[in-house]
């Protein structure tokens, strides 16, 4: 549904199993689920702080964009991890919010 | 460039200045960025929690999905509380993993 | 070893099987584990953000001070529901920092 | 109000001003209270997943001890940079919990 997660999920599964040393999504998984779930929780705390930061203009919102960029690409190798399709979450946030209706009209407008 | 990420993102800013009282969205930001970045916090660890509960087969994956789906909504009303469009993380996603040449590789395989 | 810690690690190993209408502390052990955690997560994140407002004076340090005690009390919550002493803990701290000989001269020094 | 923290903050307190290559309190301090609030996060992302895998049997305790020291230390790396005393935190946490006579009742039975 999104090329750019489309691709960059695809990029994470190939690299899963490659060799640690060259990839650091290998290094990750190597490390094992903790290590990955100590990242997604890091990245989130970097979020908050950058936020704070691009709230008060102490910094520009690239570092907030950055940051931001690092939690998805983190959640993605979690959920590469456990199996799980990032298409799932997208579907999830379409049904919750009874988006379809609205996606079709905005696929519609384009 | 995910018409269910652009969809959700236009409801909420939508929403944004709606009544406190009907909009989830209007009483985040009436709240503050403070309690945005609360939330944010909150699904990342629920996101940790879920994980874990996933990767021992002790909950389905569905609550996991739920968690990520949540982290995700939350990230997407910190962003427009700040003026910043998901596409702009996106856009760092693709240009930090030279994903150009994936991607164009990936809709022409549509 | 510390008579504030130890006052309160006490108060919550008896309120832990009270009935969790009355008792904050029971009703966070009737939910389980995972909610005790998303509270030790969630305070985590508020002592972020109090920081950063204590830094820029936006905030008194009061808050900070408060919600760095929420941290403290819910992890204290924690321990005790895994059968952990917080001067397990202490000790851990001790030992590690080669307080044994300034911790010493510290009580010499009162 | 305890030995081990009253040792442990001097000796941060003594350590924030020193040489960033020789001491890692003085390094968290050289690059700022961001670093410092990173790894504050950090660390309870930790203990909660070490809280998972000892509920779950798959660690020793010893690890989620570890997690928590590493918790406490860098919360008072935290408020040594922001000139509060861990003692107005014990302070906190005893008003609040009416502790007072708690304590002074646990005192008396030493």
């Amino acid at each position: 549904m999104s090329e750019v997660l489309d691709a960059l999920a695809l990029v994470i599964a190939k690299r899963r199993a490659a060799d640690p040393n060259e990839s650091y999504v290998a290094s990750l998984n190597a490390k094992g689920l903790n290590k990955i779930l100590e990242k997604v929780g890091e990245e989130a705390v970097e979020v908050v702080i950058a936020a704070k930061d691009a709230e008060l203009a102490e910094a520009s919102n690239d570092r907030l964009i950055n940051e931001v960029a690092d939690l998805v690409f983190h959640t993605l190798v979690m959920l590469d991890r456990l199996g799980i399709s990032h298409n799932e979450v997208l579907d999830a946030l379409a049904s919750r919010q009874g988006l379809s209706g609205l996606q079709e009209k905005a696929s519609r407008n384009q």
